[in-house]
């Protein structure tokens, strides 16, 4: 299967025990509205490529791991998005979630992403609905592994605890608020793959460094209209952006260095070749979407 | 040790590793806001009584899922208090977190304690830093169990979420919001020692609703000043209120029948009799709390 039709499908199929006669149906539908239509799914769609390059043996974890990632990840929009933080009354060219459904649901929708993600990596772990051991210790590493991405210190919820101090440390916060789940998709899905995630660490980290220069790029060069939410956002907010620093070329520049970076960081997998086929192409993207708005050649790969 | 030290211990325990160099001061300042001095701990204590009922054979993920059921109560608390919901200044007796940090910090507190929640259950299943497969499963079991009472259709974010539609069903909203997390803690406690949890299902829903009883109680005849936070929140806010359908007496004659079907719930286990003690301490303790201030015996055993 197409790996962005497995990503969707594997992510209605964690949302639809929601679902119930028992359940508040506004609320099912701020869910709903956080996750589909989505983003560029650029962490599953990571979590998946490192996952197949490692053989992909249980693919019921590797899935469960890209939807828990995209999951987290969906939640850290919703609350973002919140008039106490961004106050952004768009995300992907629809109402963000508050501006749709009011602060309260978007604040339980958001607490119900986090809840579910840990609860998609516990239940992959079932075979015929039971715990099975060698499933059961992979859920417990990938847990492990998403929880670090969500908490204090080296998490989004870290990185976004931050904004509220005077004084920002930028490395720590921008590996922390973005890296993290790009470093998780990719050790999870070496680690739900049955191999030996730490040595996916610094090929994650280059990925997500990457990415965030392309979304630095986006923030101070991009089209609203094409990318589905404002720009300037960071000059807006006081928060550091490296093109405003480097200029749109030296910033490209350094865009293809750490995508170099991160290849050569690859530990040795068995379909090595495929994963860096998809890297380059991540990188291709990356850099057309992040042109001008006068140059853009192709769909913008936002968030 | 006693129970109450434990649940302490490790409650500190498990917010230790989020304080680093790299973590946000402030953040992890209303983290710790959120969960010290904490209230009654009775879902904790719950948790660790079936545990001890049930012979207690895995001390550590009994911790575990003690400290996880009392995190997720305290992020609900922190997420219920904000001005979107209930615009709580006081919880405690101290300002809500984001009285005292303000909103972003308050959402991000609570975002933390429902992470940090689920990786203490892995957290737990490790052994000398791995995962040991009979463990792992249990960790497993436990993160269903803690999710259930978390999230959509039955748990606490369930019972949240139908503050937002016209039509509240009381009972669903009741189960879900204040009785979920007493069936996890019961349920828990069991699945932790190596038991079946489901056989103390009812026995948790049980508690719960004598302990929902309690609050009612409270609400309409409680002393702020006493239990730490405001009264007559229910009648303000447009929720279902018991002890006002009932009045006082009919509602603690209820209460004390909830209290005997429970016990009478409870499946066979190593030391019942501790259990049927313990469960009538708490019953004298709610009643005696739950009388109006003027015959206030003891400290109230607020949330």
């Amino acid at each position: 299967m197409d790996p962005a039709d497995r990503i969707e499908r594997a992510l209605r199929a964690a949302v639809a025990p929601l679902s119930s006669p028992d359940s508040p149906p506004t609320l099912i539908a701020a869910v709903q509205h956080a996750i589909f239509p989505g983003g560029s799914r650029v962490r599953p769609r990571l979590c998946l490529a490192v996952a197949s390059a490692c053989g992909d043996a249980a693919p019921a974890l590797s899935e469960a791991t890209a939807v828990a990632i995209e999951l987290i990840h969906c939640a850290s929009l919703v609350h973002d998005d919140l008039p106490c933080f961004d106050d952004a009354p768009v995300r992907r060219g629809l109402p963000s979630v508050h501006a749709a459904f009011g602060q309260p649901l978007a604040v339980l929708a958001g607490d119900q992403l986090i809840a579910l993600s840990f609860e998609v990596l516990a239940q992959a772990a079932l075979v015929d609905a039971l715990p099975a051991p060698q499933h059961a210790v992979r859920a417990v590493r990938l847990t492990q592994v998403v929880g670090r991405a969500v908490g204090v210190p080296h998490g989004i919820i870290g990185g976004q605890g931050w904004e509220s101090e005077s004084c920002i440390p930028a490395a720590v916060y921008r590996r922390a608020k973005t890296g993290a789940l790009f470093e998780a998709a990719a050790v999870g899905g070496a680690v739900a793959a049955g191999q030996d995630g730490g040595a996916w660490r610094t090929f994650g980290q280059r990925i997500g460094e990457a990415y965030q220069l392309a979304d630095d790029l986006l923030d101070v060069s991009g089209d609203p209209e094409e990318i589905g939410k404002p720009v300037g956002r960071d000059e807006a907010l006081g928060r550091p952006n490296v093109a405003v620093q480097l200029g749109v070329h030296g910033t490209r520049r350094l865009l293809r260095e750490l995508v170099h970076e991160a290849i050569e960081a690859m530990p040795s997998c068995y379909h090595a070749d495929e994963l860096r086929a998809w890297v380059r192409e991540l990188s291709e993207k990356l850099s057309i979407a992040r042109r001008p708005p006068s140059r853009l050649h192709a769909g913008a790969d936002t968030a």
